[in-house]
């Protein structure tokens, strides 16, 4: 603590990301980024726009925002672009929820939800979760100030229905509910499909994990236009030009090639199904996750036992040091080839 | 108003830049960008990068915080790295100032300020100007919550010395003292050079305008490591990874190529030096800038019906709607050749 610090820094309690190593032959399995490039066409649009850099990128993002919103059947309107999912969730803290009013979400989640309710002073209460660590959907119904949950869910993977979601926001009819879809691509249908039916529906997306594009920064919130216009204002009164022009047009790139984002999401859906059932033959538990990474515990090997002796081995995952997950490892899922790699180191580890 | 909007989002009164028009041929001297392209070592850095996407920039951006510490005689943990200077400036009024403490900034400066003060919820008092449009500092002694201000200030140009900003600091030894240097490589020295003696000054600084880096949103932040400590807790409480890997990489290039930031930063002072003789001889009242743009009263044409005028004839400059500036454009600085345009077509409207 210092005495030039608001009190707004000392509430603080910064969230840790994933450890971001550099060693050479480091199998990165920790972040869950995407073992496949972006498209050749992301590429190529970055090149060209370089040119372009002495003058500022539109403020309004709208070229991006029309093709996010044809690719979801939405307008222009309903559609908000922020710098990674994480300055829209950041966005809607701000615009959604209230200082005084509780929040729900589930307990076991990003772990970001908590940080952000801390430095906007929103307070918030943790669900418990069902023994299968799925999310109890009454323990979301009624809030005081909103409900936010990921799904599928992090670190666990697990899905929930539309049927579910459209419970949740039935029983809030006066409060945001914030669906953060991170990992949507590699999961089941996206509640974007209910964005017209619910007028309290916020949808999170990002282009970090299925496309590829962690290293570009580009999150999107699909909503309707009263929400939106929320994140509109706050993004005015915070900064007008969060997507540079790199990422506008890498971002735009990457939305019009369909085909390329179909077949590398269906690759590694694959790789997850096989890397499931070795996880499984070598004695892990594994949660039925519909994510780009499994969570998984072992019978007899404590997690942060093997969390270390792989990082010894040059193959990084991430473990959580909090009860009741911290005999789990979540592991991003790769190419065929690493995976391997992954499964002959652990092979002898347990 | 929206029963789903926070109280924040009610109070919010956003920012309206610069117009961002696309049509041809327009001579855009509006929102201050650099008429020469940013070194050409910056294409080719983003072009290498742009290979790297799908994994996550670091969270730390160290290698471009050690390059701009290098440049300023700093150390790393003196340098806070922004998406674009306004995030940073966003980040500095949520660490340092404080709801119920106001602060205080010049009557005339960058509009973004009040905008800021609204959504943190600061109160603020606006200082009264000299009759020059210079900056009174015996009024911002003694605040109870802090002082910001441009140097060179905006949208006047004026740039104070570092022996004014000295007594700023000196008679508010208990509050943090930002210095938006946005403007700062068109003008005299930096407050950079005072870091180390001053704990509680805070320098802001961007790549948008003398490195003609608008596009690509890097601003950044120098002060001692208590305060630099304290943006870092901000930052990683909204967001891990505001600076995309094409920004790092793109910025990082600029900052090696020092040679090619001097030569355009002289041309640009020059051509200002001319602009501001010409401005003159057709019946203008400039003030003496230090910036990348003039701001300029006719003698007898008002301001409102000139910008009106230049934009018919395809000529963008800014005209701020509000007293007692109303009467003034603010003028970037372009080529020689688009400000012999300029006053080509400004000749024949005055």
């Amino acid at each position: 603590m210092n005495r030039f610090w608001s009190s707004l820094v000392q509430r603080t309690d910064p969230y840790v990301p994933g450890e971001q190593l550099n060693q050479p032959d480091l199998l990165k399995l920790n972040t869950n980024e995407n073992p496949y490039p972006p498209s050749p066409k992301v590429a190529e649009a970055i090149k060209e726009e370089a040119e372009n850099l002495r003058l500022y990128p539109s403020p309004t993002v709208d070229v991006l925002r029309d093709a996010i919103a044809g690719h979801f059947n939405l307008k222009r309107d309903q559609v908000f672009i922020g710098n990674g999912s994480d300055e829209v969730l950041a966005f809607s803290f701000m615009a959604f929820f209230e200082p005084g009013k509780a929040i729900r979400f589930p307990a076991i989640t990003y772990s970001f939800y908590p940080v952000y309710a801390k430095i906007f002073d929103i307070p918030y209460e943790l669900t418990p979760m069902q023994d299968d660590f799925s999310i109890q959907i009454e323990e979301l119904f009624n809030t005081d100030g909103g409900v936010i949950f990921p799904n599928p869910n992090a670190p666990t993977g697990i899905y929930l229905p539309l049927d579910g979601i459209k419970q949740v926001l039935e029983q809030n009819p006066d409060q945001v509910v914030i669906v953060d879809e991170a990992y949507i691509d590699f999961a089941g249908e996206s509640a974007a499909s209910l964005v017209d039916a619910y007028e309290n529906l916020l949808v999170i997306q990002t282009t970090s994990k299925s496309r590829s594009l962690a290293g570009l920064r580009v999150g999107y919130a699909l909503g309707q236009k009263h929400l939106i216009e929320a994140l509109i204002r706050i993004k005015d009164s915070f900064n007008s030009y969060t997507i540079d022009r790199l990422a506008i047009q890498g971002a735009l790139a990457s939305f019009q090639d369909q085909a390329y984002f179909e077949e590398t999401t269906k690759k590694i859906i694959a790789t997850r199904e096989q890397t499931v059932e070795k996880l499984q033959s070598l004695g892990f538990a594994v949660i039925p996750s519909q994510a780009n990474f499994v969570f998984a515990r072992h019978a007899e090997k404590p997690a942060e036992e093997l969390y270390l002796k792989l990082k010894e081995n040059n193959v990084l995952v991430r473990h959580f040091n909090k009860a009741p997950i911290d005999n789990y490892l979540r592991i991003t899922i790769g190419t065929d080839q690493e995976m391997n790699r992954f499964i002959e180191t652990l092979s002898s580890l347990v």
